[in-house]
């Protein structure tokens, strides 16, 4: 690794490939032999096309995608989505499931309502803190869609099989474990993720919708609202945010052609996850605050014994070049979130800072 | 000039100054010491803090910005502040005045009627395509706000003094000359600016609302699209395209430090547009397409003698290292875009260029 650069934990913003940057660093004064920086070029411009157009494509070959569905960049990140959601798709006496499974479902929810659509919560973990996934979840079948969240950043916990809907169409915030392993796309209508986890910087939100929904939307709805407008301009309504879909696209191609797709990305993100794991499993110093059959590979939530021992963990961390493994401000503890570009290299650096740290003051 | 790089007249994304652009490409793997890119680093962090504030600090001392304005970063460019400003600001049986002087004023008063928002069209240049700006313009005592685009991109026109209106407040899309020269807040109640062309790249959208504005917020409106969920988080109510912010902080600290403020940055602003202007006014070769007293010192409009030279000047301006200079897809012609960061250099560059390719073809 670079001697100036630190091993990256952080939640979102995370940590992108090293190659990714050196690339954009390399050419951040003359783009593509333009003679201008990325930052520059216009939108309207074939570098520009090109680089949409790569990054829809890469998103189509590494999900396996049919042409059923448009790959869409927006902005607002996955926020925006809460609200855009229920506003393109509920109309007046229809209804959604919702499962709620943490703070991003729940402000997902509280959107939804905001709007005064119609909105049912079908499941909940909230009785034990967000700590699981629920199960045996009943969906309506008169439901427009189901929406779940796929991973949860704050709590630790992921799906590691989707919820059955009986042909009612899936919808996922999929901000947090994104490209992070393969998954059957079909029962889905709309997935959305906000970059800055896995699949770039913070400024774009990537939202793939099937065509049977997108039919559905209602043409009275502001443009910047509605889905149709960015299906019918591949993206480019208005002035995209350049340089984030740029990165994305940098990034995918790394996915792609540097880790070999997503099945492979899923192999290293289970040795990583592992290892972490294996230390809270093993430890009697450590404790891991998800249950164990709904674990995160992304976000690897734990608490040491004390409150004292969480801030000098994060403090000699970040002295041993570590850095980003303070929890969430609303839970607090240790989150250690090892997304698609945290490297094994880096895993084991922590795993070993962890067993030090556990010999002084276990 | 670094011999890579060509003069750029893109009509945004546009040039961005060189110094911030070294700067960005120096620091983009180890961002202040941190060991990350600035793309990876927490919008949680001081680090973070410490730019968001220094852009609103520098915004606020540029245009001497009393305490009763909020400076917000949001997301989703011009077009979103289309229909956010009337969905904040005009409840039922109220009504706005919008004055219409080109495609962007055009498509900010759909965007209001799209809502079914009350909108009378006070004043408008249609009637001889957008050349000229309005005069003697009668605003409604009874308006919430009065609507105008500050400058118009596509028909090279400019509001030199801005419309008087009895203490309605003013509400100005300012994207394509916000900071090209000081003018005086305190009539404006919002006013917003997409950064791709004075102050940044693609991404984010700068947004100066005064605070009594911001108390007439409803509370029931979908959290990403109500001013008060920015401003009472400092615009971090979800992750900002903190890359974006980023680089206009850079600009403006480049505005602030370098060019020294912006009654400097007129004065050059003044020489460039000067020097443009005088070449189509001295010449039977170029012909500028908007009225002399409308003139835009940002997008300087012209035709040649025929469609085919216009093509010809073009690529013969590319050839020379000149970029940029295609009109709007929707009129055709020539455009030479010259915001804060075309400096006067380029400007020469292209003048001399102009006037060769006269002597050639004219």
């Amino acid at each position: 690794m670079n001697n100036d650069r630190i091993y990256n934990f952080n939640p979102g913003p995370a940590a992108l490939p090293l190659n990714v940057l050196e690339e954009i660093k390399a050419s951040f004064l003359d783009f593509a032999g333009t003679g201008m920086s990325v930052t520059e070029i216009s939108h309207r411009s074939k570098w520009f096309d090109d680089i949409v157009n790569d990054a829809i494509n890469r998103t189509r070959r590494l999900l396996n995608l049919s042409k059923d569905f448009h790959v869409l960049f927006l902005q607002g990140g996955a926020s925006l989505q809460f609200s855009m959601i229920p506003m393109n798709f509920l109309s007046d006496g229809r209804s959604a499931d919702y499962i709620n499974t943490g703070t991003w479902s729940t402000k997902a929810i509280k959107e939804a309502e905001i709007l005064k659509k119609s909105v049912r919560v079908i499941a909940s973990s909230e009785d034990k803190s967000f700590s699981y996934i629920p199960k045996d979840i009943r969906t309506s079948p008169d439901a427009v869609y189901v929406h779940f969240t796929s991973n949860n950043t704050i709590k630790g916990t992921q799906w590691s099989e989707f919820p059955e809907t009986k042909g009612v169409p899936l919808i996922a915030d999929m901000s947090s474990d994104f490209m992070s392993k393969p998954f059957d796309p079909e029962p889905f209508g709309l997935i959305y993720a906000g970059a800055q986890k896995n699949i770039g910087p913070a400024g774009v939100c990537l939202v793939i919708l099937r065509d049977d929904l997108l039919k559905q939307v209602p043409t009275h709805l502001p443009s910047m609202l509605k889905y149709t407008t960015f299906a019918s301009t591949n993206s480019m309504y208005n002035t995209p945010p350049c340089f984030a879909v740029y990165t994305v696209q940098l990034v995918l191609k790394w996915l792609d052609e540097t880790i070999g797709g997503l099945k492979n990305m899923e192999a290293i993100n289970r040795t990583k996850a592992g290892r972490l794991y294996d230390i809270l499993d093993t430890s009697d110093f450590y404790r891991g605050t998800a249950e164990i059959g709904s674990r995160s590979m992304m976000n690897i939530t734990f608490r040491l014994p004390s409150e004292d021992l969480e801030l000098k963990f994060v403090q000699e961390a970040l002295e041993n070049n570590i850095g980003g493994l303070k929890g969430h401000r609303s839970v607090g503890g240790c989150r250690a979130s090892i997304y698609n570009a945290v490297t094994l290299e880096a895993v084991e650096v922590l795993t070993d800072f962890m067993k030090t740290f556990e010999k002084k003051y276990g």
